[in-house]
């Protein structure tokens, strides 16, 4: 499999690290609008790196990233950049006739008249719009093929067909215990994308009336998380599983609830109400007279890159989904989840836990793609495809899953 | 008097209007980096402003504000950008052989190693550095001369020559009780100076210790302010008549505390946490490829102009000074204080509360000035000069101040 691998970020390089030390990889471009990110992200392969090859690439260009497809023969394009560039990168495989995976889905537009109680433009929706066209070309569009979303979704699939006859409520809650020595503020995540996911209103799915939004941070509850995290009170966020979900997968409610404990959601209010949140450039001085910036783009500016915190980090993060229902005619409630430590995602692959975590799933799914276990053709989700090759290919990486009964 | 104004914003503007209904001024040039900014303010004047003309100048430029000064033959260099421009304005007027006020004093630097204990650079020490020069060019550089620092300062010097015999505390006390209609947050002055003052560490004076620093918003204290507006949490920050009140006046102690409210105190420490108060540059994306920008521009660049505010703002604003000593052998305890109420001064000058009540003391300066009934040579600050002809010209200015006794 010839994989183009598009962002040397934290996440992208955490994927060449993992994919590094898999057999099914023939060749990997690694792509990135700054070459030396690339270039380094291939160095540090060493021995390991020689299936792996740099190059420059502007996200956004459309017809660059073709044209890279086709001169390197690509089978599938991963991308690794943020949800800014999910549209170029996307339109750039259908058209080059690759395979296209992705951990962040198109972005959504609030509803202009009723922002905290009807959806506008949903996130995907522009993805979806093109469904047909990646069947009738026959290749696939795996989106939201991270941990949230990917495995998330996969662990819902799991339990529609293994654990249930009949489901409530899926709910995905995210919590960690991670703490960076010597920051005050230090998110273990892209501030761009943490920004978008926040401060946009969150997305709830009933079956009886469908998707809808809420008012930002809201539904607050308290989330016990395993393996000695313990308790964050978590609150709903926009994201991706609360849409792909519901398309393959039969329950009465869908939900998202990230632990961003009071402090962070505080600051992201603050940004807010600031402005500074704000994608729309603004006019500043310059070094040679005004230019125009993204506020957004110069907090991301500001903090440290989350790629770099992983050495004075500890913790631990858990990705999971918390499905309540019936089986047998008995009330059931289970926890499926998949936990990080930073110290351990250090020392084997030398990556920062939240990020490790996001770029094992596509990995896996890169491999199940390869082999012919997984297969398929369309825009789907992980959840529509078998569960168990995915989680037992999860566990052979050595990072297994773990369940919880509630009761 | 002919006057070199440099600064069209919103103090410089309400300089204009004041400037404009006073005999004392022969001609006034209103200089500013955005020519139309400055041509505006002219325009706006109407037939009051045939004595007015606007000319473009870079503040930084020391050599370009000195010709200015030359080919117009100013009397006078009125400063009314922000505090970043000091120093080359300073040296301008210095090098023309002009007088000099300001409203700000150059800026401090923290102590390298104990920036919350001791003093660095103190607010003004490059000033006074030149004082002997500008003695020995029989010229009066009046510094700190707007309402906070300069109607405060006379405050403290009215009080030490009328009101008491010993002085045990000095302490200006700055509140409001303004809200902007439609903002969540809308800063009634420049967010660049508001960061600036309220995030170095704030500076004590102590007569048997000299002057020292404390931890940002230390020693916080509800000060109940005069007519209606009511008791607001102050906190120490630092200040020019920290700095300068001690050089003329007699005082145990001199602090100064601004009533910043809780909201607005959490916003500041929000901003410092993710570094977007540094004014240190950032590279981002701009238009053409990377750019670099201070973080503190963009923060001010996301915010209302507070200039353009006073048409949605209501409430009163509070310039004043608290002393407390002894007269006569008994204790004593006054508020002399300074209120602008919104409505009036919109309706009668067009000018936003807290740009009008900065913009008219140095237009009083400059009238006493003219007329001789204030004069010096030498860097001064407000407290060096006779009270009572300033606070009677105030007054005559249709602003008077009040005075309440504390016991």
């Amino acid at each position: 499999m010839r994989v183009l691998l598009v962002g040397a970020g934290g996440v992208g390089t955490a994927v060449t690290r993992i994919a590094a030390r898999r057999e099914f990889l023939t060749h990997m471009i690694v792509a990135d609008y700054d070459l030396s990110r690339a270039e380094a992200s291939v160095a540090a392969l060493g021995e390991r790196g020689a299936r792996f090859g740099a190059r420059r690439v502007d996200a956004s260009d459309c017809d660059a990233v073709r044209r890279i497809l086709l001169e390197e023969r690509c089978d599938v394009l991963l991308n690794a950049t943020d949800p800014r560039y999910v549209m170029p990168l996307f339109t750039a495989a259908l058209e080059a006739g690759a395979h296209y995976l992705d951990m962040a889905m198109s972005l959504s537009a609030p509803h202009v008249a009723r922002p905290y109680e009807e959806c506008g433009v949903k996130l995907g929706d522009e993805q979806f719009a093109l469904a047909r066209r990646w069947e009738d070309a026959g290749r696939l569009a795996l989106v939201g093929m991270g941990v949230e979303p990917g495995l998330s979704d996969v662990f819902a699939r799991y339990a529609a067909d293994e654990l249930f006859d009949d489901i409530e409520e899926i709910g995905v809650r995210d919590g960690a215990n991670l703490t960076v020595e010597g920051y005050g503020f230090a998110p273990s995540f892209s501030i761009w994308t943490t920004i978008e996911e926040c401060l946009n209103p969150p997305v709830v799915y009933e079956r009886d009336r469908g998707w809808f939004t809420t008012a930002p941070f809201s539904e607050p509850e308290v989330f016990d998380f395993p393996e000695g995290i313990g308790p964050v009170e978590c609150v709903n966020v926009e994201h991706e599983e609360v849409l792909l979900i519901p398309r393959w997968v039969d329950a009465r409610r869908v939900t998202f609830k990230y632990g961003l404990g009071d402090d962070f959601i505080a600051k992201l209010k603050t940004l807010h109400e600031l402005g500074l949140d704000a994608t729309t450039r603004v006019t500043v001085p310059g070094d040679d007279g005004p230019v125009r910036v993204s506020p957004r783009d110069v907090v991301a500016a500001c903090l440290p890159d989350p790629a770099g915190l992983g050495e004075r980090m500890t913790g631990k993060t858990c990705a999971g989904t918390w499905v309540k229902g019936t089986k047998d005619g008995s009330p059931r409630e289970v926890y499926l989840y998949h936990v990080v430590d930073n110290q351990w995602s250090m020392r084997e692959y030398g990556s920062q836990a939240v990020l490790w975590q996001t770029a094992v799933n596509p990995v896996v799914a890169l491999e199940l793609l390869s082999t012919g276990d997984w297969s398929g053709k369309g825009v789907l989700g992980p959840e529509a495809l078998p569960p168990r090759p995915f989680l037992d290919l999860l566990t052979a990486y050595g990072s297994p899953w773990g369940m919880r009964e509630e009761n």
